[in-house]
């Protein structure tokens, strides 16, 4: 059976280029940059070199990346290393109400030990509005932080406009950019962020590395104390052949960006106008062109998503429903809710994430092959049978 | 020219069969074990039985095995996660003056919040008397963290019997056995401890991917807050691809321990006596007996360790001079001041640690090579010319 992923948010395939380049590391590379002999030395360079590569993805100064072990590693990060460096200053937090678990529990975490938050409301497409963020603003404010790209409904932030904002008020701005970094443009001097998250699993990297970038002169505070690796800021044995993995991932997604953009926008938008085009009361959710261009978000009313989502499966289609992150755990989407849209609603959740290898041929058979399961589960729902048009959000 | 690797500790080469196993996991099993369709079920599986081996490898349940991002992130978690879930009962830490730096540094970031820390001596072979951890306990101690085996000094604690007194008074018991577990035998059950640290590098595993086994009825906090992965204990995409490999090289160090045992021990017992038999003024750190069987340690008075570091070097010989993960730091061991060595003897460490491939012949050949590199060395050195012997610690 042919395999049609369109869950790429979830998982990518880590390219052969970068599996290449990273498994020296196993065997004959296998240093500890911290070592003072030449075994160490080999290594150290070849951090350097990866250092540089997701730099330049970034438009940061390599001095300002520091690795991780994933996206949720760098959003802790930045939130617990920013809170407990300034102390002194401040005890409030601004962030929205559709951020990533890693941010939204991190900072319920920090609301346990006494840090004020306040979180901002997304109109109905999941967009901020960069005055809620100014109005929020105290004297004790001590971080802003709002996602770039939400994974869940393709929304993207008006980062710059907020970053601006932030810089005014001389408050640290944070931005979770693991769905952005390596897919669309991102530029942290353009954008006036302080630090930012993101993840090489999302670009074609391996999985278990991710970096923060802080800014020069930003104070945080690490989250794994031990060792003086990462300048410091991260201890623990540097995880070599990953961070060369993600080094060459960056470099081939800064210099592939624009091609692979290109290649999925299409396929975005056949999936977004043909998808509610072939079944009735189809909703797509999220911002109709400030978009992931690899995101498309349904609601496929009286139908729960997990329903279809297992139908797809035999069929050989990977899609996903809410968050991958969130499937298991059976919840309904907080970034849906905060969008207006009811629980019921938000159950029909449909995510198709497309990557580059995605085709024609793929949106064609989801087109097929999506109808006839819809109307399948229809008919089992009572409440299909019950119900009348619900409204959409937008 | 042939490479002497006798700084094991650092790092050592992943296994061709661990590597074997990791290879499908970049590619072809890429999915994410969150998924609900198929592609994340392949992997789930995966780690399920990469849980079992790790899980076996101490004798613990699979379920109370947490992979991490490594050794330090173990301890961070360990030590941060306990005190968290524990504020309201208690707020004092019993440790001793040796562990590592993640449990050394991650206890100054606590004391900083308002722990209260007892740190215990050591006597002059770096062994933990358990009578002083019983007569540290208070009604608010909320942890025991003592370290099992020390990479750096080669001893091993009585873990225990300071288990026993932990368990008698209901406390939480942690150890850090990153230099132990895969290396000697390790048993959660007949050392009494609750939470115990492991780090998949010590024992020809992949970098990047440890564990924290957190015994049934512990209590602890997560320190990534987000997804729900690892029984909502540690967030994160999970590492498919190390922690398969963390397993593979469980299984196998499980199935090898003894054997390599065997072969390193009449080598490290070589160079604990032929060392200082070819050079005056060695002293043998550690303890002669409870020790690591991968470990020797020396001091050479009157020379800096990092100087025949860098000579040996230059022949081949792969050396590190007190831990790895201070030796960019350039400071003085904590542990050996601890110990009762004074800070100038301290400076002539030389920490060789042994692997399952190293063979007579390296040892000849460090008994060949030392002795002239040192004589070089002190033949330059004022204060070798103007000291008289100094009193070893022990």
């Amino acid at each position: 059976m042919r395999i049609i992923n369109l869950d790429h948010v979830a998982a990518v395939p880590v390219l052969p280029e970068v599996v290449k380049e990273m498994l020296p590391y196993f065997t004959e590379k296998y240093g500890n940059p911290s070592s003072i002999h030449s075994l160490g030395e080999e290594v150290e360079e070849a951090i350097g070199e990866a250092r540089e590569r997701v730099a330049a993805l970034i438009n940061a100064d390599p001095s300002e990346i520091v690795f991780t072990s994933c996206g949720t590693e760098s959003n802790n990060f930045a939130l617990k290393g920013t809170v407990q460096a300034n102390r002194a200053r401040g005890n409030h937090i601004i962030t929205s109400s559709i951020e990533h678990f890693s941010i939204m529990h991190a900072i319920k975490t920090l609301e346990r030990q006494g840090v004020e938050v306040t979180r901002l409301p997304v109109d109905c497409y999941g967009m901020v509005d960069p005055d809620d963020v100014e109005k929020a603003i105290t004297e004790r404010t001590v971080l802003i932080s709002v996602m770039h790209g939400n994974n869940e409904i393709g929304t993207v932030q008006p980062i710059t406009e907020i970053g601006r904002i932030a810089r005014e008020h001389h408050i640290p701005f944070h931005t979770d950019a693991v769905a952005t970094a390596g897919v669309i443009p991102v530029d942290v001097k353009a954008m006036n962020v302080d630090l930012l998250s993101l993840a090489a699993n999302q670009f074609y990297g391996p999985k278990g590395v991710g970096a923060l970038f802080v800014r020069k002169g930003v104070r945080i505070e690490p989250l794994l104390d031990g060792g003086i690796q990462e300048n410091g800021l991260r201890a623990g044995t540097e995880n070599v052949m990953a961070i060369v993995g993600m080094g060459k991932a960056a470099e081939i997604a800064a210099r592939d960006m624009q091609s692979r953009i290109d290649h999925m926008l299409p396929l975005r938008d056949r999936l977004m106008k043909e998808v509610p085009a072939a079944i009735e009361d189809v909703a797509v959710v999220g911002h109709p062109t400030e978009r992931l261009p690899n995101n498309v978000s349904v609601l496929v009313r009286y139908v729960e998503g997990e329903s279809m989502l297992l139908f797809l499966d035999m069929e050989g289609i990977k899609i996903a429903s809410g968050s991958a992150c969130i499937s298991r755990s059976l919840k309904v989407s907080h970034v849906m809710l905060a969008m207006g849209i009811d629980a019921g609603a938000a159950q029909g959740s449909l995510l198709m994430t497309l990557g580059k290898d995605n085709s024609d041929q793929d949106v064609d058979d989801v087109v097929r092959v999506l109808p006839p399961i819809v109307q399948r589960l229809r008919d089992m729902s009572p409440l299909y049978k019950r119900s009348g048009k619900v409204k959409a959000s937008c």
